[in-house]
């Protein structure tokens, strides 16, 4: 596979697109994280982390205080990608209406023909 | 689940992105378009074909000949979402050398830690 299909991936997948949304208003802590996402396990809000972290799209600050303190945030390069996700979230927002009428002239289509 | 976040899920999914990007260019048959993709199973290319149609992003042309041939192509709604998943597919070609030097710093950072 090349490349950049495979970066694009990470920033195309499931999780990582609303991880980078969510990252372009503020940084998180995990947990926080973990709500403002909703429905991602632990498990994968990790991994998903790990990859946006080693492809340098996410900044993991580990404080060193008592208990323990990481903070999530988006490195230059994450906030360029988290601007052109967020920008096709909110185009997604607008044209829900039009994806509901497609979807129910599929249906009916498919209701007649069977 | 929020229908913007499963639309939104749709048009990032796997096979979804690099469904809109091939047809952006022009329509294709099934067969091609599995082709151009490279990868992509029988099942797994119907499906998410079906969903993008069904969302109201591509539009299936099975013309009445023999043998049968269909035609997918985008729809007015289709083409302003593969704009700008492709755009995303340019920054991201533009910036895997950024990317792949944050995998080596992130990768040599573990190796001294462990």
């Amino acid at each position: 596979m090349c490349p950049s299909r495979l970066v694009l991936e990470h920033v195309t997948s499931r999780w990582g697109v609303l991880i980078l949304i969510a990252l372009l208003e503020r940084s998180y802590r995990f947990s926080e994280l973990r709500r403002e996402i909703g429905g991602v396990s632990e498990k994968m809000l990790t991994q998903t982390l790990q990859t946006l972290e080693r492809d340098g799209f996410v900044h993991r600050d580990a404080k060193p205080v008592i208990p323990p303190r990481v903070d999530y945030s988006l490195t230059e390069l994450g906030t360029e990608a988290a601007r052109q996700v967020s920008e096709l979230g909110r185009w997604t927002e607008r044209r829900v209406p039009e994806v509901e009428k497609a979807r129910k002239a599929y249906d009916e289509a498919r209701t007649a023909r069977d």
